[in-house]
């Protein structure tokens, strides 16, 4: 156990209410893919035995955290479950770390833990889409086919198979962000044709910085269903943070690397150049970070398109790149060096994610030529990263009224040749700072539905502040209904079964199950509670919202009561209507009553 | 001032931060139109002189309360502003009221402050509609024109003139709910070429009931930007709760009149007849509610069409009459008596809001044939109202996920005839109870986007409990986004002119105005004070989110400062870029970079 008293790790172990971790092996002992059950109480009518419910099972991000057989040690890390699938493509090398300068005589970071990382032999690439082009089903790819048909009651979902997540990954529609040094990782797919996922951004700032705060905010949003996490620290101790974050993380990171980049120059934009970017890379990429987001496509010649706009340039990496680009006059140097790095991301399998450096960061500037013109160019690197092999996804806004989304979707792919959209929310409006978590989760359940496979989360806090744990956690509910509400409207039918368990639940005033299915189990419970907390209320058949006089779902129960035909209705609903005779005399009758005059 | 403690008057006759009262005059001195004036600090650039920003106009819903001109009596209820609108008009008589029997011999209220009413004399028709089809135009048209325009410095939007007011009511387009006996009403317009209104439902229940706590919430949502309330009480004392409400409510109240006939049978929906309901519906018409929310559309042969839905009927009156309808096998008798109820309605100026007893309750049930048949009946229904001149809008559901959505405006916007169309959220999924003022925001930004003129609140509490002061104002706020987001959505000028001096605001540094034109300046400014509490950090570049050296506006701000070229942008935005003739220069040169291999 962690003697780190900011990492509250009993908390992080606690299953939720009715909850626990659940297996399902693939095709080797070495493929066990989690869910998280949640069981279910019966369905009680009146004068009949009770009906059992089946547990069911909901994707589960929380990693070995809240599986009761594992013991967590965070200055261990996690269990390398990918190791054996890595070392088994033969097709990687032992290598000692390049870490940073300051670090070589500093006691800062433990040295020990530091282990040895792994790198593509000379002319291998290790990217799942390298494999994927070549016809092989990799373990990765066999566990996010299982992972994402979530219940493995839920049989319809025959689509998901390894060999259909393979064609996707081989497109490009699909990415699996898998870092070869990154074995703790549980593997994920992002692609529109896969559940919708939620990225956390975490991470310090010069003004509030401890590493400890950073891991436990990892494991905070992993409980709460972030599917990725970005580590967005620009404060101190930014590598020993990132090791700690990795080490941890059932989830892929992503990171910004210019951010380390700039500290190494002191904060100075104009003093960066492509060896210092470059050093950051290779560490990061030994350290095991999935996806880079790197702001390649801020072409010099679009900067001046941003001066007439509202709000400037509002992404940090493209504010840095364009200030670069015009105190040197030249083309931006993570365009220029595209190639390297493509060869960099090939030797551990990283992805890149494609900043859109020039993001509208308000309603008056959304859809520009600007944003627009930089789409164009990413779409010209999407294809050079996809000769290397190389995985990619799209980065996008950010601040865009609802009616100008949809043209956002469309237009990422068409030019990107429908490599995986990841968007910033978008926020809908600009007139509501301290709930951007709400005007951006209407965006992000748009963007979603149209055919987003990230949204990146935005917190209560954004432009105001750094996020708090309240904060990350107001952000991923937000966000984890956006993306549930974006896959409903896609019509995955493992969605639809979550709502349809709820819905019966709370028709059949199981409270318990409506809490326990919910996304937050104890703030449903706790809300409820504040006005009934008795044990008795958990099963009455009203709460304090209509009472029982008054409760439309009492009602119809009542109804289904007085009438006398007895059956299960298609949801399994008990139903006793007693009207399909009844509707036929009336049927028989003059059908039209007239209102009376 | 009222000595009840329960209700805070300061609390609501404070304005919010650098704001004041502003009334736009209309034709007489009778017409004063208020409006919520936000002062802004300067725009301060290096080596400038200040630049002025005029003060931002907005939509004012709090009424007298935030007159500092105006001392509150909520005993003696707000000023009856609309008094002599009313009796000019002369086509009214005055009245002793009918108050329900257990009120004649109790003191619960004070028989003095039940003033006599109003009524229509023999023959006369008072609703707004009517006026309109004969080419009059009321104050309340000339009053709802001034409002919509917002500030009285965006002259860009002339469309909406009076006489614009006028044949919009006409055509059954818009309603502008306002009875003859709630003169203390500011009016508003309802209908999908105005802005997006947001109702606020309140009410206790038997299991919590107090009358001054519902006038608090009353104020509490209406200080938030509630256009409508509801009072959905069905507690104790429904009579005396009603008086106190309407008499100090600046916006229209509607309510479902049958909950109160229901307590008459003591909660008996089989017991309930027509007799009943007329009384109810006469005695709330004479104590001033705006609308009345009645299920005549819940038909007896659309009951069994409910049969095989997951969560059967949801709405509380739609339960009620389903009840009653089986238990008698007779047709719904709000149907059967329909052109009765349109006779008092039309003697008051009451509107419909056509009830959705039969709206879907889960995403299971979303558009199914139950919730369109009764849609066919309210189309119906409609057409009849219309021929009284009693105005009408349509309540729509409920829990319809996001690619179903448009379908119900569609729907409603040609079986209504345009009727404007007032919906419930939607919750675009049923997986987040805690959380359904976000689950329905989306939805409801969604619909309004669409056309709907009413978004009807949802709160956090939804499905759990009776929401306290909190939920209303959580509810309130998701609202306001989604009603603004909507507005942006169709392109109204008055919308986008609040996002952008917010969003100039915040590029431009000006914490205080940032926070003071958002939704919320109080949650705002806690927020960015929690790590920066400094009275130094409010015109700080930067927050704590990024740190000095990472705030992507600061750098544009110095990419713009950089370089030569002074001017003002198109938004009244200071640059200062001196890149055209860079770009030009460029130009001239080979323009294509390649990337280095």
């Amino acid at each position: 156990m962690s003697d780190n008293e900011k990492i509250d790790i009993k908390e992080y172990s606690k299953n939720f209410p009715k909850s626990k971790k659940y297996y399902t092996k693939g095709s080797t002992d070495q493929i066990m893919v989690p869910s998280r059950m949640i069981e279910l109480s019966p369905t009680i009518s009146k004068g009949k035995n009770p009906i059992l419910n089946k547990p069911i099972h909901v994707y589960d991000t929380t990693g070995l955290y809240t599986d009761t057989s594992y013991t967590i040690n965070v200055d261990r890390g996690l269990k390398p479950i990918r190791h054996r699938w890595i070392q088994d493509r033969d097709d990687t090398i032992s290598s000692k770390r390049n870490t940073p300068t300051r670090l070589k005589n500093t006691s800062q970071i433990n040295q020990q833990n530091l282990k040895d990382i792994l790198v593509a032999k000379t002319g291998a690439n290790v990217s799942q889409m390298h494999y994927a082009k070549k016809g092989i089903v990799t373990p990765e790819m066999e566990y996010v086919a299982i992972r994402e048909n979530v219940s493995p009651h839920l049989s319809k979902n025959v689509k998901i198979t390894p060999e259909y997540v393979r064609k996707e990954i081989a497109s490009g529609r699909a990415i699996i962000p898998s870092n070869i040094n990154h074995p703790e990782l549980e593997p994920m797919i992002i692609g529109k044709n896969f559940l919708t996922k939620v990225n956390a951004n975490i991470g310090n700032s010069p003004v509030r910085s401890d590493i400890d705060e950073e891991v436990d905010k990892l494991l905070w949003a992993v409980r709460w269903g972030a599917d990725t996490v970005m580590d967005l620290s620009t404060g101190k101790d930014l590598y020993e943070t990132r090791e700690r974050i990795i080490r941890n993380s059932p989830v892929p990171i992503g990171t910004v690397p210019i951010y380390e980049a700039l500290e190494r120059v002191n904060g100075k934009p104009e003093d960066l150049d492509y060896e210092v970017f470059r050093q950051v890379l290779i560490e990061q990429a030994e350290q095991g970070v999935d996806y880079f987001t790197i702001h390649s496509g801020v072409r010099l010649e679009y900067i001046p398109k941003t001066m007439n706009r509202l709000t400037g340039i509002v992404s940090r990496g493209g504010s840095i790149i364009a200030k670069w680009c015009l105190a040197h006059h030249k083309e931006n140097f993570l365009y220029t060096n595209f190639d390297d790095i493509c060869q960099i991301m090939k030797s551990y399998n990283i992805s890149f994610s494609l900043g859109d450096g020039l993001r509208p960061g308000s309603i008056a500037d959304a859809n520009d030529d600007a944003q627009f013109s930089e789409l164009e160019t990413l779409g010209e690197l999407t294809k050079y990263a996809w000769d290397h092999d190389v995985q990619v996804m799209i980065e996008g806004p950010g601040h865009i009224p609802i009616h100008k989304i949809k043209e956002n979707v469309t237009k990422e792919q068409e030019i990107c040749f429908d490599a995986p959209f990841y968007t910033l929310g978008p926020l809908v409006t600009d007139i509501a700072p301290g709930y951007d978590h709400i005007t951006s989760a209407i965006g992000a359940a748009n963007i979603g539905a149209y055919g987003t496979s990230v949204l990146c989360y935005v917190t209560p806090k954004e432009h105001l502040g750094l996020p708090n744990k309240d904060d990350v956690k107001d952000g991923m509910i937000a966000y984890k209904i956006a993306a549930h509400a974006a896959d409903l409207s896609k019509g995955n039918p493992t969605a639809q079964y979550r709502d349809n368990a709820l819905s019966k639940a709370r028709f059949e005033f199981r409270w318990e199950d409506q809490f326990n299915i919910g996304l937050d189990p104890y703030k449903s419970r706790e809300m409820h509670d504040e006005t009934l907390p008795q044990e008795s209320a958990k099963v009455a058949h009203f709460c304090s919202m209509c009472g029982p006089h008054f409760c439309s779902m009492k009602i119809t129960q009542d109804i289904r009561d007085y009438a006398n035909q007895k059956g299960i209705n298609d949801h399994g609903v008990a139903i006793s209507f007693g009207l399909d005779e009844k509707s036929l005399e009336f049927k028989k009758l003059d059908k039209q009553i007239y209102i009376k005059k």
